[in-house]
């Protein structure tokens, strides 16, 4: 097996325990032993358990980003560049569950400097949702609210998506993303009196 | 101290670590040392871990209930129902944000039989919303959705608010209840074309 290879496969078992029992309580012997390979030769694939989650991080984060980029370039006015993020979101979570429940709930647990790195990241990723909500109001668009506030209860809501979204359950994620991205519009949206 | 005071703050202290740290990772020791007091001191009071545990869960479970319930029988109609039900929900989280937290997040750590209370009662709770959803989009005030998937969205957009809200912080709870039924009702409700 090429290093590549065997170097996700043990990012995917990690991320299973990860979710399943935290980052704290997973050592790199139970990471070892869902491979059903010795802790020692974990060790010749990966530096260390922070280094497997740093992996599973970044690459997460990147879904993301690339994710939010490609909604924005195709947008058209804020309600539809709204829209467009929150379904690129769904979908990105979608595509990996238990990857995504890694990233947003055991990112904490990353050392002080990738950590910052990540916070940085998270930080910015919010930023576009803030812009877009934002603008949607400067146009007249989206109701007068607060765009911080705004994009922090549109983003813990999609957040959530990993805490009960089953990906063998009765919705599929384009029916996820359709469905998200008109609840979080039309909670920017006035209705006409 | 009498013992309920007592056994009081143990709970609180508790709650911190169990909020800091997780559940599993916080021992008895662990609590005993935050009161500066000996474990086997600590027996004396509570039962074991998860006895602690419960009795915060049971406690924030209450105080929504209780919540939940004086916002509907004061409500006109499904949009001033779901209204009262966010304010209701955003003070009872916002009235203890460390214990809201512990019940939000480490309910999962109790004994099977306690976790089966929790889950029937997790259920009714999310029920509430459903029905007032269902009922305001029966009588033609919300848009055409899915009640079940409008009630997770809700929720986890406002169980998503003890990982950011800061008592300290700029927003009061009075505020942030007011946003936050603005956001969640407007959501729901279609804007005229």
């Amino acid at each position: 097996m090429v290093e590549t290879a065997r170097r996700r496969e043990i990012e995917d078992a990690a991320s299973v325990l990860f979710r399943q029992h935290g980052y704290p309580a997973t050592s790199v012997r139970d990471i070892a032993r869902a491979l059903d390979i010795r802790g020692a030769s974990l060790y010749a694939h990966v530096a260390s358990k922070e280094d497997v989650l740093w992996s599973i991080v970044d690459r997460v984060a990147r879904r993301f980003e690339r994710a939010a980029s490609e909604a924005l370039a195709a947008a058209a006015g804020p309600e539809d560049a709204l829209a467009r993020l929150v379904r690129a979101h769904v979908r990105a979570v979608t595509a990996d569950v238990g990857e995504a429940s890694v990233f947003i709930h055991e990112w904490r647990h990353l050392s002080e400097t990738r950590r910052a790195d990540v916070l940085a990241r998270r930080d910015a990723y919010e930023r576009r949702f803030r812009s877009v909500i934002g603008d949607g109001i400067a146009a007249g668009a989206f109701a007068l609210t607060d765009p911080a506030l705004a994009a922090t209860f549109v983003l813990t809501a999609l957040n959530g998506i990993p805490t009960w979204y089953r990906s063998d359950g009765a919705l599929d994620p384009g029916s996820l993303a359709d469905l998200y991205a008109d609840l979080v519009v039309r909670s920017l949206t006035e209705a006409s009196p």
